[in-house]
């Protein structure tokens, strides 16, 4: 069975968990007969509170990192919330490390393995190409979290859990094309970082070429801010551009639901209705293109699959239960309200 | 002068950020040319590399730590950004921490000092109500940001820097008030946790008392999920629940954006429009409002010059230039798109 959590308690006691953790903490905002009600119930179950704080003891013995490439990227925020619950349920501790646009993700990991003895290291974001010797160096088990297995480089001493980004794009143009699109624009990450946002172009690319329809440089937009390249900001910012340039178009591929959110903000703002005038479709799957009026239709990412994946994965590694892998998670194509056939 | 950054660098070499770093990490994908160049710029200026690979050699000298409740709230990622910039400048680390919904973040900081040499600890989130020993047992200074100074205990020993809840959450009732609404709903956090929600609640009924308007509570609506109290979801369940009461009313004051949203779709579901049929008010001035359709109105906190404030009176009380200190800052009421006067 697995690990009691205290949700499992709260459950039980009919409280929320936040009322457990007064409990647990001693505080003075809970009556006795609920406290009492709880403990009991701890005592029963046998369950053992389970916090960072305790678990920061034993930081040295039995510890793990995130390195994160974008902190402000929604997606992210939901696997190291997995992630960090199932070391939780290890006893292991965990440090989460945010890498600068700027900064080499392989090297903020061999400077971090020289500080902390560090059993197993999670990448999130970033590059899909790396140095070999860096590669070679970084010594401790690791896997790249949404980043494909591109390169060849390397590919016993590490893991890859991903969605093929290139695959995934082309099936969403390939969808924007049934529906009878062919002017169809993409906003996308700027093509000389080797990125997601480069595979996903690739993508587009291979789909418009496989119906033989030319690639035309003119609705191929790259969002200049480097630092947040996925942001509604910039969605809005390069839709406007696209809006202003004149060139025709029915559909718009932004690489990111948060680029899509600002292109559906720009197209409405415009007078274009969604997806009456123009579909607008997004990639990745985040709440926003649920609640967001129009719906998203997006490549949804199996986050939380591949979250528990990435971390099983791992530990069976550092276990010596199973030698490195590269998966490629299936995607899902979600057709929601911002896409439908072309007006024309 | 500030010292030179790396975006100052790119900036004077007319190149993106990814391309100076590119010249600085040896990486091939960069032509002779431009790698010389940016060289030369560096050479000139004397700018440093500064990230976090090489600071963290320096970890045990001179280090900060942040401290997170609920890490999924994009109002934080931006203060934490803000915070790290300026910690890179001044050449410490920072370690970035965590904490669970139901943890009290001052256990996992006093478990935190004992782990490393802290030279000052932020708090972003959480209570604002803490156990007078444990305020006491932590020697490192510290600051609460986004948490007002509502608790006289202590007061000596850490800052705060924050907007007023209470107040700030009176003047946007205020404004429904004024526009000619009377029966306004509140969506808000559940009222046993010593949260802004219950700051916020309270400036909720403020503002009706004043005006004479009984306190109904079954225009009052607490979110049920407290691990992720502030989400998309838990806005749009909770306004559906509303819809379903049959309850009337013109206005909904969502105690943040995100709520806000889930709220917004919720009731262009039941084809209530937004703001002819229902007005809706957010809090915090997150990026969503201005993207989503319609534009949010809102209480917009001055993130940035918040998390300015804090890392600055921090660093100030480390070297003993200040005492601490207990600030409000003023927010602002943003009239957007989502609220008007009420349609009877």
């Amino acid at each position: 069975m697995d690990e009691l959590t205290i949700k499992d308690v709260a459950k039980e006691c009919g409280v929320g968990i936040s009322t457990v953790s007064r409990a647990l903490n001693n505080h003075p905002d809970i009556s006795p007969e609920t406290k009492k009600k709880i403990m009991g119930v701890i005592k029963e179950t046998g369950y053992v509170p389970n916090n960072s704080a305790r678990n920061l003891k034993r930081t040295d013995a039995r510890c793990i990192a995130i390195l994160i490439k974008g902190i402000t990227n929604p997606f992210f925020s939901s696997i190291i919330q997995i992630v960090e619950t199932q070391a939780q349920k290890k006893k292991y501790a965990m440090v989460i490390q945010h890498v600068d646009a700027y900064e080499n993700e392989l090297d903020v990991a061999l400077q971090l393995v020289k500080e902390k003895r560090l059993r197993g290291i999670i990448f999130l974001g970033g590059a899909y190409q790396h140095d070999k010797r860096k590669v070679e160096k970084l010594k401790v088990p690791f896997v790249f979290c949404t980043i494909g297995a591109v390169q060849e480089t390397g590919k016993k001493t590490y893991s890859n859990i991903a969605v093929n980004d290139r695959i995934e794009s082309r099936r969403m143009i390939d969808y924007l094309l049934d529906l009878g699109h062919k002017r169809i624009a993409i906003i996308t990450e700027g093509t000389e970082a080797e990125s997601v946002g480069q595979l996903r172009l690739e993508g587009y690319k291979d789909a418009l070429t496989a119906r033989g329809i030319a690639i035309d440089e003119r609705l191929i937009y790259e969002v200049e801010d480097d630092e947040d390249p996925y942001s509604m900001e910039n969605g809005y910012i390069t839709a406007k551009k696209l809006l202003d340039s004149g060139v025709d178009f029915t559909a718009v591929f932004a690489i990111a639901d948060f680029l899509a959110v600002g292109v559906c903000r720009a197209l409405h703002e415009a007078g274009r209705r969604i997806p009456e005038d123009v579909s607008v479709a997004g990639y990745d799957g985040i709440p926003i293109g649920e609640f967001y009026t129009p719906k998203l239709t997006t490549i949804k990412q199996p986050i939380g699959k591949m979250a528990e994946k990435t971390i099983k994965l791992l530990f069976d590694v550092i276990e010596g239960k199973s030698g490195h892998e590269h998966i490629y998670f299936p995607a899902e194509l979600v057709e929601r309200e911002s896409t439908g056939k072309p007006n024309n």
